[in-house]
């Protein structure tokens, strides 16, 4: 329960109206009661007001708020950014600490694993020996956190995770349910030179090289985990070959996304759903990977670089270019290349019209 | 252990020969014993019944089940539907209750979960307070139940299926390995401008947008999932941020399937294999989605939609339409713009041509 | 702790020398320190091992390892080859043992389940009636072995790893942190013909086909597994419907790689991060399908086929066959159309030129 004052002063923003009045939690325009914060922030989404019994809402820079029935208002200049702040103010949480606080009786945490004293292990995790996790950490239900393996202070992890041996992970580390850091580096050779080598070389054509089996190249590496990192559900991250494989601070994978072994991720980046980053790919800050794309090994992708959903990314990308295709270019050659298509049944009828006069 | 005649009456279906046979599993043709019943619904499949020794099949309508050597047969005349109730009798299951029946010693419920009194809590699995859970449920071994979650009668959750605070679920839930519900959906924001919202706007120029670290908008909604909804392996669903998320009746997703925040997925829809939907969907009623289909955020698919595997749907679809390609089109637009890609050697050859003979 | 001399009779590879020296890890050549073997095994990463401290190197043949400043060097004639030795021999493992050998006191093994007198099982394991798991086996912690499951000698499952009812496992498995086997099958049948069925048909035309409920046909058949198979993070693995779904021996899955049932994997397969395979195709052996690939259902790819990244094969592959691109063609095509794709903006204007010489 908050008083509008205490929302509009905690997003640093101006209110209007009773600023006493208080509120248990945001609601859209249309399913807001009379104690919930209707989310106004555009005219379209106003329009639903009257559906709903809102007497509060955060609403757009110089919205009538009075005209829509309300008896107070919150002015968000920046809409998402007051979400943001609302919804950290919000959030209730999962409730980790209704099982108690400490480690769970039913934890198995290792002897020489060293715990900030207020760290929270939900029921039915696992902290190996020489792990440690930093003073105001909660560990969910059903966790591991393997050998030797350091947590930064304020890290929330949800029910599920795993964490490899010898991974180091920086401050308020968020790890969404089943999300997995240093699984082995998917890594083999073949006795001989093998038919993917070729091919790789000659850009398609595989020789005559003989069928072999695989043999694993280990993961002596581990994972390298910035601060403020977010892992999504079920992500992976692999161990490095030799060195570790590094997430910078500030940088969000979402759902399914993969990251190869070797690979660097730096700052601030976003990696949306389901996109895979092979191995020893190199990728500078401020990257914004839309879902399901896709980056081929030994790569470079440079500051900035935003592609968009569906990309395959199969050669170097120099920093603040936006892209979008399979392979990828440059967002305006694809939508060329594209328009060009949808026109080649006229082109084609064209052609044969042409041959016909010219040739005929 | 089931006879001919018992069979046939659970599919509704005809039979004739020795009705009191028994039948203890399902076969291929060619791999069947005199206890098995053959799936030999088309010819092809049936040439292979002399390859085992098969006394019962499922065969087609009309099929003359006698020269194939069988003692007894059960007519199909739709094949599939018939595996449908072929499997559904003789499906073994996994054997949770031999772990024994109601709540396994090792796991751990808290006092405030309510459950009914036949629901079967495997090994190592937690159910949080205010959860509740409805007659014939089975919860596997290794399964989370967040806070006030509440899973509908009948379900059935497989090892290691994870459900996050305050989802609801309907009747008849399937939940196989590994899947995520509620998780927090991937929403990010910058204090100012980013370099992606100019690059929406502009499709391609991101402008001179500096660098910036990203603000989380924590989700406040939850997952809300209607009746007879199945979750493949390690699929998730995030919850919604102020609304939820909605997966409607009967619908199914495979496995590694993703649903992002605030999506709806409507009643009876296919999710197929490592299917994505960005957040902010709106997916109509009887959708299907091939493998690895992709969806951006804030679109609308209608009734009906289907796309084929590996298509990037990136503008709205309307209902009953059949999609392909990245981006999709119309699944005849995309057979004529990919026969048109092929022949662009010979176009080029053409156009080479006609330049000689006109310009020259 | 090695000596040179160990690590080099170990890879069957010549040393030069102080082949007393004793090496405790491996490293690249500007983090080597001096009792670190620095990988150095070509000209640009020698280069950095004046800025590390390496007294022993892995290097190329012929390397003149006295003018780097080594002490000692290990030739590698191949050098991922060498690799694969050298981190196999310093593979510092999970260190699960470090919970105590046998099963952990947490774990639940039923009564009925036959484990080998070495077996490890990890804290908050369950192993269920009638699973065999052979000698020399680790099982980390919280995973779950099914019903009647078949472990073959000296398997090593990470932590979360769980293997549904049935499934057979050969000898040497490896599996990832939640990794997924034995899932039922995506399979679903409406009770009258289907939108999809007749789109199927008719290459996108689904007639007016009603809307219709799914009826789910359930996975009679399981998973078999061949021997020296590993399988990624978070990868999964359906059940057969009647038959079994088959990975063959020395096989390879990458992370949140998808196998859907009834499909057969050949030997010595590579199927890299995020690959979809539908239901019911048949994979040759020594097949390597590259990042994202995607294979639609009901398909054969033949032996020795390889698939760029992000291919989506949507028809049978013969064998040898490079193949790329949306639909999938073979590699040389998709170059060639991808370049005619570039031109097209200037095939336009060619032919806007020739229809005003020629029609004008």
């Amino acid at each position: 329960m908050f008083t509008v004052r205490e929302i509009a002063a905690s997003l640093g923003a101006e209110a209007e109206g009773d600023l006493d009045l208080t509120i248990s939690r945001a609601a859209e325009p249309q399913d807001a009661g009379p104690d919930d914060l209707a989310m106004a922030m555009a005219p379209k989404y106003a329009e639903n007001l009257s559906d709903g019994s809102a007497r509060v809402a955060l609403v757009w820079e110089g919205a009538d708020w009075q005209s829509m029935g309300l008896k107070a208002a919150i002015f968000a200049p920046r809409p998402r950014l007051a979400m943001g702040g609302v919804t950290r103010l919000l959030d209730p949480g999962q409730g980790f600490d209704d099982f108690g606080i400490g480690v769970h009786p039913s934890a198995v945490v290792h002897p020489e694993a060293e715990l900030a004293a207020d760290v929270i292990v939900g029921p039915m995790s696992v902290v190996a020996r020489g792990a440690k996790i930093a003073s105001g950490s909660v560990i969910g239900p059903q966790c591991y956190i393997g050998a030797d393996v350091v947590i930064g202070e304020g890290a929330q992890l949800r029910e599920g995770v795993t964490i490899g041996a010898r991974a180091t992970i920086g401050a308020r580390f968020r790890a969404q349910p089943g999300a997995r850091v240093g699984g082995d580096g998917f890594s083999y050779v073949t006795p001989e030179v093998s038919g993917v080598e070729t091919a790789r070389k000659t850009m398609g054509d595989q020789g005559d090289s003989k069928a072999q089996s695989w043999l694993r190249i280990h993961s002596l590496g581990a994972v390298e985990i910035g601060d403020d990192v977010e892992l999504g559900m079920n992500s992976t991250v692999d161990n490095g070959t030799i060195r570790n494989t590094v997430i910078g601070d500030g940088s969000k994978l979402d759902n399914l996304v993969h990251v190869g072994h070797n690979t660097r991720v730096g700052r601030d980046c976003l990696l949306c759903g389901q996109t895979g980053i092979s191995g020893s790919v190199e990728i500078g800050n401020n990257v914004v990977l839309g879902g399901q794309t896709g980056v081929a090994d030994n790569l470079f992708i440079g500051d900035g670089v935003i592609a968009g959903g569906g990309t395959k990314i199969l050669s170097n990308v120099p920093a603040g270019r936006v892209v979008m295709g399979y392979p990828a270019v440059k967002m305006e050659t694809h939508t060329e290349m594209y328009k060009a298509q949808r026109r080649l049944g006229r082109l084609m009828r064209d052609i044969d019209a042409l041959k016909k006069a010219v040739f005929k």
